[in-house]
C-alpha cells in the first residue's frame, strides 16, 4: 500500500490438467491472486499435451493482471498445461522484454520459465555462456537459467535431468516453474529462500508461490515442494527428485516472507504466516510492553501483529485506520509544497477511537521512516495522547542479495540512525524493534535468512561472486 | 466490494479558493476520496474569477479518477473555483454524454453543476420546459436542474436566487454543487435525503458529499449545509439562504448512507457513521443474542457492527476474512460451472481462527443473498462450526425513488421470501434483522427516510408523480 | 495533403431504408468517402422507424471514421434511418462535445443533425434564444439551429414545417440532414453555398454532401437538393418544399467546392468538379500562356487544372510527384533547423523526367506561400530550368463567413504582397492567377459565390451581423 | 493499396552520424519512406560512440511508423549510431517478438540487426545451433544470422570479420544492417536479391534499402552496397569487404523490387525504378498492340508502365481513377453479400473520360484475378466500351524462396488456368502479359531471378535445403 515498503520479486504460477482442459482461466485466477508479488507485468503460457503439436502459446505484458487479461487474449491461450507469472523487478529493467513467462526454442522443442529470487553467480555464468556464443535478449536471471538449462539438455536424458544438472551450477534465491510441452517442473533451490507449494484441483496438479492463491481458486493443498526438491508432472503423475537436496539446518527461508511479504492466509512450511505475526507482536509485547490504552495496526501488514500484541499485552486491540481502496498505480502525487500528503490520502483516522488515547502502533518495519512519521502525525492530529511504535522485524541493516528490493544504505533509516534517532525523527513516544534471536521462534526453528539483519548470509564468499550491492 | 449490493449514485465536490490558486488538484484529491460513491464516470470543471474570461474548462469522461485524469489533462484545468462528481448511475445511461458535471452557456455566460440524488417530478419539469422548446442531451435529471436555473435566472436578480427559485419546482432528493463564473453554490433538499458539508483548507472553501474526504484532503470541517439550504461562496465569502427549509420532524436522511454508503470515517448531520454502525451492531445483540465463540464482520460494511455486536454481546471479535485488493473492475467473472466463485477470489478465510468455532457473521444488508450463501460456505468449508447471521438494518422491501439502485422485486429476496427461507437459502444456522423501530436511535433520533423498509417516504403521492419503479 | 491549405468544414450524409435494413454500414462508408471534407471528429446516429422505440442511438468521438468506428460499435448501431457526419472545424473548439450529429431529446421526441456550414447570425439567434431560457452545451452552429427547430416545432404540425420556419430564422451556409425517429430531412440555404444530394441503392434513398460517396457505395445518383429546398424522406417516400428558394441569379455556389474542396469525381448542380478545374487549367493556359516541355500539377488537387493547361497550351502533360501515402496524422515534424521539410517527406520528385526541363507547375491556391516554395525548390534541385508557376484560382483576398477556414489576414500572402512580391517568395520564374472574370464560365454560369476575390458576398450587411472576422 | 497483392518483406535503414548528433529523427524519416515495405511492425534502435557505455536502446512495436513512434519515446532514443527497421512478415508469426531491430548481449557486448530477405537454409543452421545449446525466442530468420554472427565472433579479431564468415553460412536473399556500439555494417546477399544503398548527409553515412528514402530525408545518394559486399562505417570512415562476391552473371537481383515492390521514384544498382516501369510498358505495346482509345494503369503501380504503353503505342494516357486515401488498416470489409466492394471503396472512376471509350488497362500483376474483375467492371459500369487488360510482367507460376509472400498454388489463378480462363475470369476483352525474355531489358541486363516465372533459380538444390513451400 505504501511506496516506502520493501519490494518483493514475483510469484509463479503453473497448473497441468490431466482431462486436457484449458488451464488459462486457473493461471489467471491464480496470478490475481499472487498479485501482491509483483504489480510491474505478468504472463501466461500454455501448451496443450494431448495435441500433436509442441507449441506454447503466451500473453505477456506491462500491467497488472486485470489489465494484459481479457476475455479475448485469455480463452486464445488454449492448452491443459501452462505456466503464469507476476513480476516486480530488482534485477533487469522495468520493460515489456522483461516480462516472464519467458517462452524459448531449443533443441528439444520449447520451453518455458516462470521464476522468483536472484542469483549470485549471474555475471559469472552470462559470461560463461556468452564465451561460446550465446546471445542474450534481457538483463534478467531467467533468461541465464534457461540457458543453462537448455545446453545441459543437449547432454541429458530428460528434461529433469537438465534441470537437476542445472541447479549445481546457479547460486542464489529461485523457486521456478519450468514447462515443456509435455511436462511441468517446479523447483525450488537448497535454501529455501523462496516459497513454492502443490496444490490440486480436480484433476490438475497446480504450483503456487503460496498457499493463499490455491484457497482463492477452490484447490486443494498438497505438500510444500521442499528446499533443493525437483518435482515434476507429467502423464504420468507427480515424481519427485532431491539429489539437491542439503541438510536442513543449512536452509534460509527468507523470514519477511513471513513478516511482509506472503499474504497473511498464506502457509509456509508447514507454518501459518498468520501465527509467525501474531507470535511477532506476542513476543514484542513480552520484549517491550509499555502501558497503554490501544493496540492498533498500519494496515494491512501491522494487523496481525498487532493483534499479537493486544493479546499478550492484554492492552484491547482497536481498528482505527480507514483506508482508501481507489488510490491506483497512477494516483498522481500530491505537490509536496501543499499539506496533503500521500498517506494521508490513503489512510483516515477514526478520530473517535483515538481521542485522547494512548496507542501503541505496530508495523512490520520502518524503512525510510517517512510513512511512519506520517502516520503519527495523523494520530497526533486526531487526538491521541501518546504514541509507541513496535516493529515486528528487526532493524534492516545489511544488503539482500536475494531478491528484496531495498533502498540504498542511505536511504535506508536504521543503517545510519540510532534507535533513539530514528524515534525522533518519526515522533514517537517510543519505539522498539523485535530482538533478532526470536526470529526463528515465529517459525517453528524452521531455518531461515538473517542476512539483512545481521550480515550473516547462509550463502558464504557473496562477496566475490556478486558485484551488485545494495543500491 | 460486492456486486450483490445496493448502489449509491453520486458524490460531489466543489472548491473556491479565494487567493486565486489552482483547484483542480484539490478537487482530484477530494474525487479519489468519494470515489466509493460512484465508479462509472467522473469529471471536474473550473473557472478563475480572477481573470476577465467567464470560461469554464472541464474534463471528464467514463471510469475512475485515477483513470481519467492524469497530470497533463489536470493543470490544463486551470481556475481557482470548480466543482467535481463521481457518478454511478441510477437514472440515466451509462454513457459519456451522462458524465458530470454538466456544463452549459446560458443568458447570463456559463455554469457548472454536480448532482447526487433523484428527483420524483423530473417528466412533469422537463415536459414542461419541452413545450417551451427547451431542448435536451441526456437523460440524467441534472439537465432538467440546469434547465430550470437558467430559465429562472432570466426573472432573477441573482444567480441565488435562481437556484432557491429552482428548489420550489424540483421535489426529491437532491445535494448540488452550482458553480457560476464567479460564484460557488452549495445546496441541500429540504428532506436531507443525502448528504453535503463544507469544510476549509487555508483560503479554500469546500463543498464536499462526505466528511471523510475533508480529512483526506488535510481540510478543517466547518458544518454540513442544512436540509433545505443555499450556501453560496463568492469574493465576499460565504452567505446562507434558509427559504426553502422544512420543519425538522419532516427530514428524511436516508439511512443507509449511515449503514452502508458513507466511509465509516464520515459524519453526516452531526453523528459519525462509525458510531451509528457500532450501535447498530449493539442493538443488534441486545435483541437477537446468541451464543458463539467469536463475532466477525463482513468486509469492510460489516465490521463496525460487528465489533458493536461483540462490545455488547462479550463475545470476542476477530477479523477471519483476507481481501484481495487486486480484483478490478474488468476481472474476468469465473466460469458459473467451475467451482470457483468471484466471492472466493476476493476473499479467503483465516482457517486457524475458525475451525470448530462458533460464528457471529455481521452484515448490513442483504439483496439477493447469492453472497451470504457463499460467505458462510466458505465458513463452513473452513471448519466453522455454527454460522448465526445477524443483519444491521431491516429487510429491505419497497422501491427507493431517492437514488438507491435497487434489483428488481423479484430479485430482492426479502420481498418474496420469509425469514426463515432466506435462512435456508443463505444456509445459516440462525438469521436475524435489526428492527425499524431501532433506526432512528442509531443518528440521535434525526429524522430519517424509512421507506425502503416501511413504504412510508417523506415524501407523499410520490406514486402520482414518479412513473419509474424499481425495476 | 499539406497543412498550407484551405480547410472544408464538414460533410453529411443520411440514408433510409425502406425495407427496415440497418442503414450504419452504408453510412459508414458514405462517411469513409467524404472523409476528405473534416478528419477532426465524426459520428453516426440512427434509429428504427419499425420498432415501436423513438431511441436514437449514437456513436461519435475525435478522429478519422477508420479510428472511430469499429465492427463492434458499428453493429451496435441499429436502425434503418440515420445520419452520418465528418467534421473540420472552424467554429467551435476541436473537442469531443462537437463532434455531430447532435443527438438531443425536444417536445416531439428526439432528434438528430449534421450540418455542414457557416451561420451569420449565430450571436443574434443564441442571444434570443437564451433570453427565454434555453442552455447550450456547445459553441456550435448546430446547436442553435437544432434549438430554433426545437422551439418551432412546438407551433408547427409536422417537423417539415419546423425546419422550413427555421430557414427563414438562420442565415448563412448550411447543407443539414435532420433525422426524427420516423423521417429523414435534407436541406440546403437558399444560395446554395454547400453541396447536398440525393442518391438511390436498393431500397434506400440517399443524401450526401458529395456524388462521388454515392459511386463509391454503389448507390445511384438522383439529383442536387436544390438551393432553399427542403427534402423529406418518410414511409410515404420522398417530398418537397421550396418556399425558401430564391432567385437563382442571387445564388451564390462556394467556388472552391469546384476548385479544391470536393473530390474531383463529383458532380454539384449538374457540373463535373473534374470539368470545372480541366477547365481552369484551359483558361489559366489561354489567359497566360508560357513556352515550356512539359506541365505538371501539385498533388492532387492541381493535377486536373494541370491536364486542362496542357491541353490547352500543347505542352505536354507529365506526372512528376511522388508521394507517400504513409505520412498521417500524427507525423512527427521535422525540425526546422534540419534540412529536411515535411514537404520533402510528403513528396519526391522523379528526376529523370524533371532534369533540364522548363516546367508549368498548377496549383489551385496559394494561401501562406511556405509550400509553393518548397515545392519549386524541389524541382531546381532535381534539375529544373525554369518553373513557372499557374494558380488555377484568384488571389485570396477577403474573409469568408461560410465555412471556409482562412488563415489571419497576415499570413494570407495575397492581402500583403504583389503578385511579383509572390513570385520572389516562392522562387518561381513566372506566376499567374486565373482571373475572377472567368469563373462563372467554370461551372456554367450557375451562381457562385466570389466574396473572398472581390469582397462581394451574396448575402449583404454582413459586417453587422458577424463579429467573427478572419482570424 | 490491394490486399490481393504480392507482398514485400521488410525495409532497413542505419545511420551513423561521426559529429556525435542523434540520429532517431533522421531513422524516423527514413522509415516513414519505406513504409511501403512493411506495414505489421516498426522499430529503431541506437547507441552513442561517444559515450562510455555500449548501451543500445530500442522501441518496437506491431503498427505503422507514425503510430509506433510519437515525440516522446523517439527523443528518448539518444545516440548517434542506430538502425530501424519496417516489416511485414513473410517467415514468423505477426506477433511483437518478431519486431526487428533485434537487439542483444554477447560476448562482445550488445548488437542489433535489421533484415530484409529470405533465408534457404534456416531449419539446418538453427539445428545446428540448437545442438550445441542455443535458445530462441523467435522464430524469425534474423535471429538465426544474430546467433551465427555471435557464434563467430568469438573466434573473430572483429565484428566484420565474423560478418564476412556468417555470410559463408546462411542461404538466400539478405540485405541487412548490422549495428555494434561502435560501427555500422551494411551487406547484401552475393545475388543481390534485395536493393540496399548508402547515402551522406551532413556528416552521417546512410544504409537504406531504397535511394527514394534518401531523397525524401534531403541525404546524397553516394552508392549501391554491390551484392556480395560488406561496407562497415565507424570512426575510421567507410570501408568494403568484397570476399564474399560472386560472378556478375550468376547475380539474381528480384525483378518484382523494379515492377511492383520498391518506389517508383527509387534506383536500384543503377536502373531507375521508374525507367524500368515506363520500358515494361512499352515493350507490352510492341509486344501487344491494341487499337485504342486511352490507356491507363491501375493506381499506383500500374501508371508508369502505362505511360510506356502510351508512349509507344501512340494511344493518350489518362487518369481516370480517383483513390480514397483515407481507406486504412482497420477499414470493415463490406459485407459480401452488399453490391459495395472494398475496391469500389477504394477507386471511383471519372466517368466523363471513360464513358464510350476503348480502353488499354495496365497493371503489374495479376495475383488472384479478383481485383482486376472488380476494376475492369467499374470500367464497364462507367460506359467504357472495350478493356483490354495488359501486365507488366510474366504469369507468377512457380514459389518464392526468397521473400516474396505468395498466395498458395490454389490461390495464384496462372498456375491453374490458360490466359484464356483468366481472361473471361477478369471481364477483360483482350489480356497479354510481358514476356520473360525481356525481363532483363528492362533493367540493362543486369543479373535478375526469374524464378517465379521459370521455375529456374539462381541458387540452386533448393528444394533439399527448404521444406517451406510456397504455402
Amino acid at each position: 500500500m505504501f511506496n516506502d515498503k520493501l519490494k518483493e520479486e514475483c510469484g509463479v504460477f503453473g497448473v497441468y490438467n490431466l482431462e486436457g482442459k484449458d488451464v488459462s482461466p486457473t493461471i489467471y485466477y491464480g496470478l490475481l491472486a499472487l498479485q501482491h508479488r509483483g504489480q510491474e507485468s505478468c504472463g501466461i503460457a500454455v501448451s496443450d499435451t494431448f495435441s500433436n503439436s509442441y507449441n506454447i502459446n503466451s500473453v505477456k505484458d506491462m500491467g497488472l493482471v486485470n489489465n494484459v487479461f481479457n476475455k479475448e487474449n485469455l480463452s486464445s491461450l488454449k492448452g491443459n498445461i501452462g505456466v503464469g507469472h507476476v513480476r516486480y523487478s530488482t534485477t533487469g529493467a522495468s520493460v515489456r522484454e522483461n516480462a516472464q513467462p519467458l517462452v524459448l526454442n531449443y533443441m528439444k522443442g520449447t520451453l518455458a520459465l516462470s521464476h522468483n529470487g536472484n542469483l549470485i553467480n549471474l555475471e559469472e555464468l552470462s559470461h560463461e555462456l556468452k564465451k561460446s556464443g550465446s546471445i542474450f535478449y534481457t538483463n534478467i536471471d531467467s533468461e541465464v537459467i534457461a540457458s543453462c538449462i537448455a545446453k545441459e539438455r543437449v547432454l541429458s536424458s530428460s528434461i529433469e535431468e537438465a534441470v537437476c544438472k542445472t541447479m549445481k551450477k546457479i547460486e542464489g534465491a529461485y523457486s521456478i516453474v519450468v514447462m515443456s510441452p509435455r511436462k511441468l517442473i517446479g523447483l525450488r533451490d537448497p535454501y529455501g529462500f523462496k516459497p513454492l507449494c502443490i496444490g490440486k484441483k480436480d484433476n490438475s496438479y497446480i504450483f503456487s508461490s503460496e498457499s493463499s492463491a490455491l484457497d482463492n481458486i477452490g484447490a486443494e493443498f498438497i505438500r510444500d515442494v521442499e528446499p533443493g526438491e525437483v518435482v515434476t508432472i507429467s502423464s504420468k503423475g507427480i515424481e519427485s527428485n532431491k539429489e539437491n537436496m542439503i541438510d536442513k539446518n543449512l536452509q534460509g527461508r527468507c523470514v519477511f516472507e513471513y513478516i511482509y511479504f506472503s499474504r497473511v492466509d498464506s502457509f509456509i512450511d508447514g507454518v501459518s504466516v498468520y501465527d509467525a505475526r501474531v507470535k511477532s507482536g506476542e513476543y514484542l509485547a513480552k520484549q517491550s510492553f509499555v502501558d497503554a490504552d490501544i493496540v492498533t495496526g498500519v494496515p494491512d501488514s501491522g494487523n496481525a501483529a498487532a493483534i499479537g500484541y493486544a493479546k499478550e499485552s492484554g492492552i484491547p486491540y482497536r481498528v482505527v485506520f480507514v483506508k482508501n481502496n481507489y488510490i491506483g498505480r497512477t494516483f498522481i502525487k500530491p505537490d509536496p509544497n501543499e499539506r496533503t500528503s500521500a498517506v494521508q490520502m490513503k489512510l483516515n483516522v477514526l478520530k473517535n477511537i483515538v481521542k485522547d488515547k494512548r496507542i501503541v502502533l505496530v508495523d512490520d518495519s520502518i524503512v525510510r521512516g517517512t510513512t511512519s512519521n506520517q502516520i503519527i502525525s495523523m494520530l497526533k492530529d486526531a487526538g491521541a495522547r501518546e504514541v509507541h511504535m513496535r516493529i515486528s522485524s528487526p532493524p534492516f541493516l545489511y544488503p539482500c542479495y536475494f531478491g528484496i528490493d531495498v533502498p540504498s544504505r542511505k536511504e535506508l533509516i536504521a543503517s545510519s540512525h540510532t534507535k533513539e534517532e530514528i524515534r525522533k525523527i518519526i515522533g514517537a513516544d517510543s519505539l522498539d524493534y523485535l530482538n533478532t534471536d526470536n526470529l526463528s521462534h515465529l517459525v517453528n526453528d524452521l531455518g531461515i535468512c538473517k542476512g539483512c539483519f545481521t550480515g550473516d548470509y547462509p550463502i558464504k564468499n557473496i562477496k566475490g561472486k556478486q558485484k551488485k550491492l545494495v543500491r
